[in-house]
């Protein structure tokens, strides 16, 4: 293979320019690099570590699962048949050519430092992905992945992962987490009660969930006692396999602390089919608050996710399902849409609420000012599109001074792309240091303090505000 | 005492990193960094300066009144009660010991920098706060707090403040600066007028504060013309003691500019109690008009603070009163808000109105292109959560290229913790002069001009915005 | 002329501090510092091309037609009247000297690097700009205007421009490009769309513009069907005047799709006088989508502005009329705002839309994502207000990580100032090599794929996106 370019990860990628600063950086860094992963909320598969098959191909493993790599393929024209989305008949050979053909188009993205490490690290490659490489990358991937060193547990303990959520709608059986508990195999994998499904009327197939929510409850899930009921009777099953948080996706953070007849009445509309859009808002906002009140009792960590317009593409949404990377952030509001909660709830250090978002313009204007005065609430890392180098260091530029760091909560992956786990963790780990290193070099922070820093945003933190 | 770290100021602290900018910055700073201290705005207690009482003890002077502090103890679980915020059984040295061990919490943040200074400068200690050192702190406080350099009066001089503003309701009596005046002491300390508990209908007590309105100024303020002639008497009063602006606390930038039978109308609605909110808000709205048409008579420099949502904690706001940190800052709009104002008044030139705001968001879309436009407006600079390094940077960044250096009025310290104020001064130079040496080493502007300007920022503009 | 500053262009101006990351930026950007320009947007007059007569005086080329330079003079307190603004009577001279007393106003804007630019280096003049060289720059630059070398053809080619687009209403005869074509004048000199004096019912004129629309076409322009074929006959006249691309100056983004009866007679509200102001609004919401299918239709790539609360001043407004400096941006919404249009056309990739905003908060939140995902939508560059050194590097930090560097289009220099068109074309060379320099030290990008980048920003995008 001639005229190729060497793939080589920089060791001090990611690290501020400026020497003095960057020395700062790579010495904190260091003490950090090899410290186990916790991963406390994320969407990788169970079964994976259940059934610990090897994973497919290239196309398979990398490509049609990551909705950051086919989104900007599809931008800029690529059809998403052709890259296999949804498509059994594409050939996943000539998927990964049309990707890697445009491989330039990842140019400064957070996708391309995540799939260069997966490719360096995990794969040993010392060429870069282009047109010339394409066939060698797939044939490379595609071969290694049917090793056993490959297999999934393999990968988990081979990245040091401590622990890892996954996330579960109610309606799961959890099957897979009580098969790797069966398993005797020692990875700690816990799941995550993600209540969506049930809670917004607006999901797809709300009401044949309620009624299989029934079934598998005993509860009759159409009277507001029963669902409620039925949810806590979940979630203590969530919490005997692992469970310590719960997440809640809405379009927006409103949340409602209604009289009981009222909770009722709405529940009534919401169940029968009668609700309005106003109507389902309303009923996600009261279930936040409901949420709420059971992890006062069960002492489940509350994560709550708003803002995002999820399938802003019609015909993308119609042709190929949800989650195919035209989900759209929207300005989204905490300030007036989380008082009916705070008031309730607000000043109770029993409960813990993380709070993430899609809109930074909120960073600084509401999370940090709330943050850094309830004792319910803590913030969660740059989520999503803002999990990139740029998007971390504005969050911690416009987070700390208000909030501090220890009302915030570690890194998240967030991630569904297995082996882009260790590649995330290992960004955030070195935009964490080379922030402290600048603190450090404005003498705004001692360098012990940093280093303790250092421990505590790669580890601790997470550990403790999801109750590891 | 063993096992103790050292404080140490380094005299370096916040300038940027690199060498070559340092150094620019460095020079720039030692010369700004004695002039003396113009604080046109802020909230410290005139009776210090005419009783010249010695501060209490290390709590009562540094804990107790700094909402920074307590807010950030409070939001990671410390009652405030055990702090002594509004509870007088407090043990004082326990209170201390709480926020020492605790310290570590403040890293990242402005708070950090400023109570390190006055441990270090003002207090001359050398070791970090921590528990370890938390008795030592509260003794070597309390026991300096007793010598006569720590007198209000002598701190004052020993700062180098050439003066300060206080904040006035209208029905003050202004008795303390009245005293101060009596006293022969020539420390220039004086008043500025802020109406809003005279003004917002939803302010604690409005209805009584209009009769003592009344009752002070022998008008009928509960007629539309009484009551607007009581607040001309109250400005001339205020400004025969000295001030040279009034402060308007609204919860949006809103101005409306009504014919005078629908103002008046209104003013019946809101003295008579029979006011809803929208009659609450326009009010609000149509009193910024009516004080800029004052302003314009009477000179008086006007300062809008909008934005915050006050007391949001409802259960705090009960327990323990306003102003415990439970202000948290929303979404502001001021392109539409202003327009009524800027309608009647906007071009004239002998009105000028200083606009704050605690969105960030609104420095490069709205605020700086209308202050680089309308000769009677000025911006205010970074406020509150945002006086702060990071802050203070986004502001010069976010403005300074639409609405120049010269429609900003230099720092305001809008503190009524006393001690930070020179601390805070001391950051907004240093920040400034770093900002300017970037400018500087990108060739953007020239070295002498950045020395004007750093003298410009530092003192002059203060002086001339707030016409002191 | 003693005691005068010498006025010097540092060739490293721009460029990062950190002496690594300028080493390489200097290398990028003189690998792109004389590569044609490429103007695809902007407001120069054809006329001058058609006519190459000279410009006049100093004051009427530069200080005069320049909004950003007047309206920050009229926000210190100078008339407009004074600087010749709509007034003939004005002394140029003097209003020169007026400018020149207050150029230290500019420290720190994009205006003060692009006039020093055009002094220096279009005018050879050495000292800066102050109240002793006024005469000199006064007297200097008017007889160098006199000169053939300063005519507009002859400033074209010296400056390199491979293609400036204009910007003219449906009701220009395009006489001036006419007449540059007869000419044999080799100089590329392109229209493009305008269509707001047609389609937006709340512009000045707009019932007589119908009725000259008619006249000029020959339809009926009071039927929806007439108005329609209009448009589609004066696109097909502007393509044949070299133009490739439309522009769409609304208030806001909203697009509307409505069905054919609706919107015919929401035309006949808005074409006869009936149209209330929500009518208004969602007939330019309808046009966007109806100039999005003849784009399908002719290829003419559509660009949208929105966001601009156009002439806020209304004394000035009524004084001097449009385009006086009191154009203030507003926060903008796209995500729902585009969706109607997006649901029609987004999927179709023969269709581009370049999309620009005023509200930097959308940058990361709602452009990037909405063009990482769209085949139809591509970011324009940072405009107008954000033009600027900080504003263009917020505007690559917030949307590259998301939307790559592939879904922009290169630089616009948007102006009527023609000789700040190399200055401003220099400025965005300068500042998106130094953020390509920044991302090699930190190792997210290699130092050839900088150099691709670098010539992709500076040309490549600019002549792809616009079809040029």
């Amino acid at each position: 293979m001639t005229d190729t370019r060497p793939l080589y990860l920089h060791p001090d990628r990611l690290l501020p320019a400026d020497p003095a600063v960057r020395a700062i950086a790579r010495t904190l860094y260091q003490s950090v690099a090899d410290l186990p992963i916790v991963s406390p909320h994320g969407h990788t598969d169970p079964s994976w570590f259940a059934g610990n098959a090897h994973f497919g191909n290239a196309t398979d493993l990398l490509l049609v699962p990551d909705h950051y790599v086919f989104r900007m393929l599809y931008s800029q024209g690529v059809p998403m048949e052709a890259l296999g989305v949804r498509n059994p008949d594409a050939d996943p050979r000539e998927a990964w050519r049309l990707f890697a053909q445009r491989y330039h188009l990842f140019r400064g993205t957070p996708s391309r430092m995540w799939l260069d490490w997966v490719f360096a690290e995990a794969f040993g490659i010392d060429v870069r992905l282009d047109a010339g490489t394409a066939d060698h990358y797939f044939d490379s991937i595609t071969q290694t992945l049917a090793t056993d060193a490959f297999r999934p547990r393999a990968l988990f303990e081979r990245y040091n992962i401590e622990v890892i959520a996954t996330t579960e709608s109610p309606l799961d059986t959890l099957e897979h987490h009580a098969a790797i508990r069966a398993s005797g195999w020692r990875g700690k994998v816990v799941t995550a009660y993600r209540p969506d499904p049930v809670v917004d009327p607006d999901f797809d197939g709300f009401h044949d969930n309620l009624a299989t929510f029934s079934d598998l409850t005993g509860q009759d899930c159409l009277s507001w006692d029963g669902y409620l009921a039925a949810h806590r009777q979940r979630r203590a099953f969530f919490a005997s396999m692992g469970a310590t948080s719960t997440d809640h996706g809405h379009p927006t953070a409103l949340t409602a602390d209604l009289p009981r007849t009222e909770a009722e009445a709405l529940f009534r509309r919401v169940s029968t089919g009668a609700a309005d859009p106003a109507d389902a808002e309303l009923f996600r906002a009261q279930m936040l608050t409901e949420m709420a009140a059971m992890s006062v009792d069960d002492g489940l960590v509350m994560q709550i996710h708003p803002g995002a317009f999820r399938n802003h593409n019609a015909a993308v949404h119609q042709r190929f399902g949800r989650d195919k990377g035209a989900d759209i952030p929207t300005r989204t509001e905490y300030v007036r849409a989380l008082k009916p909660l705070l008031d309730r709830f607000g000043n109770d250090d029993t409960l813990s609420i993380i709070l993430f978002t899609l809109d930074e313009s909120v960073y600084a204007r509401e999370l940090a000012p709330l943050a850094g005065h309830y004792p319910c609430l803590k913030l969660g890392p740059a989520w999503w599109f803002h999990d990139s180098p740029e998007g971390m260091r504005r969050f911690r530029r416009m987070t700390t001074e208000t909030a501090g760091f220890y009302n915030t909560v570690g890194f998240n992956d967030d991630t569904r792309a297995f082996l882009s786990i260790p590649a995330r963790h290992d960004v955030a780990r070195r935009i964490d240091c080379g922030f402290l290193a600048e603190l450090v070099t404005e003498h705004r922070i001692e360098d012990w303090e940093a280093a303790e820093l250092a421990q505590d945003l790669s580890y601790n933190l997470a550990k403790r505000a999801y109750r590891l």
